[in-house]
C-alpha cells in the first residue's frame, strides 16, 4: 500500500444538489428521470476513478414538485441499468429499513451485486416524515428510536441472509447431479420484536459477500448505529471544526464498538462551485441563488423547523422560541445543524435559505480548481474527512468541472488514484470482504 | 391491421424447463446468475421477434438447491440490467401481492418502465406455499381466498398510483419556474382492508401508462381475477381440447366483467423439443428424462400433492385417497391438472415425472420445426391460443432451435411478425395505453 489515497463518491439529487439547478440555460429539466443522462454521469464519474456513485430516495413524494424535479426511479432498478453501463464505479442505492421488509431489500441489493459484479452498496436510511408513512398504513412515522431499533434488527437480518449460502455451497457436479451442498445452505430462523424471517435467501452469497454499508445519521441513535454497522458515512459538516470533531467522534465510537476504525470512513458532503477565477465562482453561486423561488423555500424551511411558515419573515432571523432537537420526531441531526447555523451566523430567513438551497447543511466550496484542491487537502490531511461526498450543485457541469480541474490537481499530488486497482467497491474504499458469520470455518480464517 | 398476428413470450427459468438441464455437456451450470448468459437469451428472442420474455419468481428458495440451480436474480433488477442490453423485446418480472407493499411495487415496475422505454410488464402472482410466507412474519400462508382478496386491492391501489401523475403533469417551465402542475399530481388517499396508501407515487407516469398486466393462476379465483385485471394469461393446458375449453372460458368471463375479449390474450405454456428429425427429438427428451434424479422428484411430487412421499411408488401409480383441490390451499389448479393427468393417462409414478420434469404441466411438443409450427398454427386457427409462452427444455439450445427454425416457418406463412412495428411492450401485443382513471379529461377521451 501506498500513502493513504482520498476516496470520492458521487452524489446525484435530480438534476443537481441547488434547487433551481433545472432552470440554467443548459440544464435538461426531465434529467432526473433520463437513462442517458444518468448513464453520461456514471460514465464521467467513472473516467475520472471515483470510488462510487450514490442514489439519494425516499419512498414518498418529496419536496415540492411544482417547483423542482421530484420524481425518482427507484435505485436498484436504475443503479442495475447502470451496471451494465460502466464497468468499475461502485453503486450505492439508498433504502429505507422502515418501509421495506428484509428478505426483499437484502435480495435486491444482492442481486444488483450478482449483476455488478461486486459494486454495490445500501446508504441505510430509516426515513424521517409522515408522508412515507403514510403510503405504508401508518398515520405518521414511528418514533426516532423506533425506526432506529428496526433498522438495528434489519441490519442482523439483511447480514445473516446475505450469509445463508456459504461462499462454497454450489458444487455442480454435472455427473453426480449435485448443484449445491445442501448443508452449506442455512435458514436463519430470526425471531424478533419486528420481523420473522426463516430464510435462507433464495440467492448465493454475492461477490462482495455484503454490499457495502453506508450511513448518513448524525443523530446520537445515527452515530451509534452507523459504529455498529457503517462501513462508509456520509455526513453534513458546515465547517473544519465540526468536521474534525465528527470525526474523531465517529472514530471513538467505533472503536468502542470492537471495530478497525479504519474500516469506517468518514465522508464529509461537500458541494464544489467551480470557476476559472474566484469571482466568476461566486457569480455562479450568486446566479443559482436568485432562481430559489423564496415562498417555496420558505415552506420547505417551515416543514423541516415544524413551524407555522407565517412565523418565518424573509429578512429577520428565526423566531427565538422554536422546538429543540429532543423535541421533534424527524431528521434530529439536519435539525440541529440548520438552526446552530442560522443562530451562530445571525442569518436572515432569506441568507439561511441561499444555504439551504445549495449545499442543504453541507459545506460550499467556492472558487477556483485549486483553491478546491487546497481545501479538500486540508481536510482530508487534519483529522476531518477520509473522502469526499461529491454534490453538484448542477448536472452534469458540476461534476464535468469538478472531475476535469480539481481531480487532476488531487492526482498530481499523488492524493487521488489514477487508475483502478481493484474490482469490488470494497476494493475501492479498501476494505475487507466480510466473513461469513453464519459460518464457523471462515469466520476462524478471517479472524 | 393485417391478419390475425401469433405472439410469442420467452419464459426463462434458471438454465432450462426440464429439471435435468444443467446436467447436459453443453450447459452452463451457472447460468441462472449470469448477466452475460441472460443477455445473450435476451438478444437472441428480440433478433427472433419475440413480444417479450418473462422471469418466473418467488420470494422464497424454491424446489430444491442440492439438485438444480435454485438461486434467483430479483427480477425487476434483472430486466433492468436487460432493459439496456436490449432495444425492442417486452420485459415482464414476476412479483407477488402477498410479499410485497403496493408503494413499493408499483414504483419499482413503473422505473423499468421508464428506464426501458414503456417495456415492462407484471406477472402478476399471489404465492402459494409456507416457505415463501415465513420470510415475512407468517407461520404459513394466507388462504388462498384471502390472497385473491389482497390481490384485488392490490391491483386497485397499484393502478391508482401509476395514474396519480396526469400524463400533463410536467411542463417543467424554466421562466416561471414552475416544473410541474399540482393539481395534475393527487394522492390516491386509499383505505382498505389490507392496505392504506396516501400517494401520490413519487414518479410521473410511465411511458405506458400502467406496465401490461400479465397472470397466470388457473384456479377459480384465479380466473375472476384475470378476467378483472390481466392483460395477457400464462396458462398450463396439456391438450387441445383444454387449451379450448380454458380460452373459450377467459374470453366469456373477460366479456362478463365488460371488458374487450381482444384485449386479454390468451398464452398457452409449450415446451417445443426440437430435432431434424422425429426421433432425434424424442432421443433429446428421452436423454432428459434419464437425467432426473427420482429421490428428487418424488419429494416434489409429494409437496406439491400434500401427501407422505413414501406413499408414493415409483412404478404405481398415485394412491386412491390423495386430497381434493378443495381441501389444499397451495397452487390450487397445478394440483388438479397434475391428478387428472395422472389418473386419466392412468401414469405410474415414473411417468408422471418424466412429463413434470419437462414442462411441470404445460405442453411439450416433441418433433421437427414443421411439426411444431403446424401444432402452433393449429391451436391458434382452433380458439386454443393468441400465443405461446415458450418454455425451453434447456437455454441457450432450446431456445436457439425454436428461433432458428420454427420461427422462420411461421414467419413465411405470414403468422408472425418480421420487424417490430411499435415501440412498447402494449404495442407489440396490440394493446392499449389504459386512460388515467383519476383523471376525468383523459378517461372521456379514451371512452
Amino acid at each position: 500500500m501506498g500513502a493513504r489515497q482520498l476516496h470520492f463518491n458521487l452524489f446525484l439529487l435530480d438534476t443537481g444538489h441547488h434547487e433551481a439547478s433545472w432552470r440554467l440555460p443548459g440544464s435538461d429539466p426531465h434529467a432526473n428521470l433520463s437513462l442517458a443522462a444518468h448513464q453520461h454521469l456514471a460514465r464521467v464519474a467513472e473516467e475520472a476513478k471515483f470510488d462510487s456513485l450514490f442514489l439519494a430516495d425516499s419512498p414518498a413524494l418529496f419536496g415540492s414538485p411544482e417547483r423542482r424535479p421530484s420524481g425518482r426511479i427507484e435505485p436498484t432498478v436504475l443503479l442495475s441499468a447502470l451496471a451494465v453501463s460502466t464497468q468499475h464505479i461502485g453503486l450505492i442505492a439508498t433504502a429505507s429499513t422502515s418501509y421495506n421488509e428484509p428478505f426483499n431489500l437484502a435480495r435486491r441489493l444482492a442481486s444488483v451485486d450478482h449483476i455488478s459484479g461486486g459494486r454495490a452498496g445500501w446508504n441505510i436510511v430509516t426515513t424521517a416524515g409522515d408522508a412515507a408513512a403514510r403510503n405504508f398504513g401508518l398515520e405518521g412515522q414511528p418514533l426516532h428510536k423506533t425506526r432506529y431499533e428496526r433498522a438495528s434488527e434489519f441490519l442482523d437480518v439483511a447480514t445473516r441472509l446475505w450469509d445463508s449460502w456459504a461462499d462454497d455451497a454450489i458444487v455442480a457436479d454435472k455427473d453426480t447431479g449435485v448443484h449445491a451442498v445442501g448443508d452449506r445452505i442455512r435458514p436463519i430462523s430470526h425471531v424478533g420484536p419486528h420481523f420473522s424471517v426463516e430464510g435462507p435467501l433464495n440467492l448465493p452469497r454475492s461477490p462482495q459477500g455484503h454490499p457495502l454499508l453506508v450511513q448518513a445519521g448524525s443523530s446520537d441513535d445515527g452515530k451509534e448505529f452507523a459504529a455498529r454497522w457503517a462501513e462508509a458515512i456520509f455526513t453534513a459538516q458546515p465547517t473544519l471544526a465540526e468536521s474534525q470533531a465528527f470525526y474523531a467522534d465517529i472514530k471513538r465510537r467505533v472503536v468502542a464498538a470492537g471495530r478497525n476504525p479504519d474500516h469506517v470512513l468518514v465522508l464529509p458532503g461537500i458541494v464544489p462551485v467551480l470557476g476559472d477565477t474566484e469571482a466568476e465562482a461566486r457569480e455562479l453561486e450568486a446566479e443559482l441563488d436568485r432562481l430559489i423561488a423564496p415562498e417555496y423555500a420558505v415552506a420547505q424551511l417551515a416543514q423541516l423547523l415544524q413551524v407555522d411558515p407565517a412565523r418565518l419573515q424573509l429578512d429577520e432571523q428565526l423566531p427565538a422560541d422554536i422546538a429543540t432537537e429532543d423535541e421533534i420526531e424527524g431528521a434530529k441531526s439536519r435539525y440541529t445543524l440548520v438552526v446552530d447555523w442560522a443562530r451562530r451566523d445571525r442569518l436572515t430567513v432569506r441568507e439561511l435559505i441561499g444555504r439551504l438551497g445549495g449545499g442543504r447543511g453541507h459545506r460550499t466550496f467556492t472558487g477556483t480548481a485549486v483553491q478546491v484542491a487546497d481545501t479538500i487537502q486540508h481536510y482530508f490531511e487534519n483529522g476531518a474527512a477520509d473522502g469526499f461526498n461529491i454534490m453538484p450543485a448542477v448536472l452534469p457541469s458540476g461534476l464535468e468541472a469538478f472531475t476535469s480541474s480539481v481531480v487532476p490537481i488531487l492526482q498530481e499530488r499523488g492524493l487521488f488514484r489514477t487508475e483502478y486497482t481493484g474490482v469490488t467497491l470494497r476494493d475501492h474504499y479498501g476494505l475487507p470482504r466480510p466473513a461469513n458469520r453464519l459460518d464457523p470455518e471462515a469466520a476462524e480464517v478471517a479472524s
